[in-house]
């Protein structure tokens, strides 16, 4: 089996065999069980992760209850905001599915740019998609009702429905489960 | 007066005199009268702006109405979507109050970096920094009610508060003017 960070990185820049060795040299995957948190509200995130196989769910507990902000799947990259800011994270990451993750702590990601600048330029590449995908999303969320992002979904993130518990939906969705299983209903007799 | 771009940037990064002269030769500057826009629906973006002075709004235009999700201050940098996918532009932006302006083409952008390597590192920064605050933004709209909302804004962005009229402030929190002068009043009184 090849390195899939490799595969990844190959598809936007070209690796030569030294720069390639340099990846693989790195001992970057772990494993994960299904609920497995990564990261938990009040710890100091100390990596960023790159989804190798699997789900990473997003939430905030506000009054006891978990609300859903985001899910990542394979190919995302993970760069908590606590990694960012060194202050306390204010959500937990946790494994929605069993994940092979691949870890980047500071010094491990810094060391690794100097040894290969080009990485550089796609870091920078990726961070300006993210910042793309979060306004389109945040925009959208603002500016239609619960069906219509539903409905957005459906046509944008398929992946996401088919992985995600009904019950992880609503919440995601800022929704009950009842008034999202009318929804669907709606959709599905339209 | 000095040049504003130096002064910005000179906060993060130490400019030689050869490269603040390339930056000092440009000229980038434009200035916009109060509800010029800057960006159509429909139009393709061209060009990035830096804002030297002044406010810019960013809106959709739904079922005839205006909806704000974004508003940009001094030093902002801001990246239209189209200006990235070369898709036609879902949404407006216009300026709010007379503004001075930095234009940067991609093009221009592009040679201002291979003249200036280093302001790569600071553009990579600057993205980073942006992906914070939006996850964060969405995040906390996503996880709060109109009042809580309005809260928040008033403990972190206060030059909003003051500088936005109250009905397109409403519009961003996804109220109408008579709830968000409800909030305020309960704020006042409590």
């Amino acid at each position: 089996m090849g390195n899939p960070i490799i595969d990844y990185i190959s598809q936007f820049i070209e690796l030569t065999e030294d720069e390639a060795g340099i990846i693989n040299k790195q001992n970057l995957f772990r494993q994960y069980r299904k609920n497995e948190v990564l990261l938990a509200e009040g710890s100091y995130a100390k990596d960023c992760y790159f989804i190798i196989k699997g789900c990473v769910r997003a939430y905030y507990i506000k009054d006891g209850e978990e609300r859903n902000t985001d899910f990542f799947f394979e190919n995302q990259t993970i760069r908590p905001v606590s990694y960012q800011t060194k202050q306390p994270s204010e959500y937990y990451l946790s494994c929605l599915e069993e994940c092979v993750i691949a870890i980047g702590d500071e010094a491990r990601n810094q060391k690794l740019v100097e040894q290969i600048p080009k990485l550089s330029a796609l870091i920078l590449k990726m961070s300006e998609e993210l910042i793309l995908q979060k306004q389109l999303e945040f925009d959208h969320f603002k500016n239609n009702n619960p069906e219509e992002r539903y409905i957005n979904l459906l046509e944008t993130r398929p992946e996401l429905l088919n992985r995600i518990p009904l019950y992880h939906l609503a919440s995601y969705l800022g929704i009950t489960q009842v008034s999202l299983s009318r929804i669907r209903g709606r959709i599905l007799n339209s």
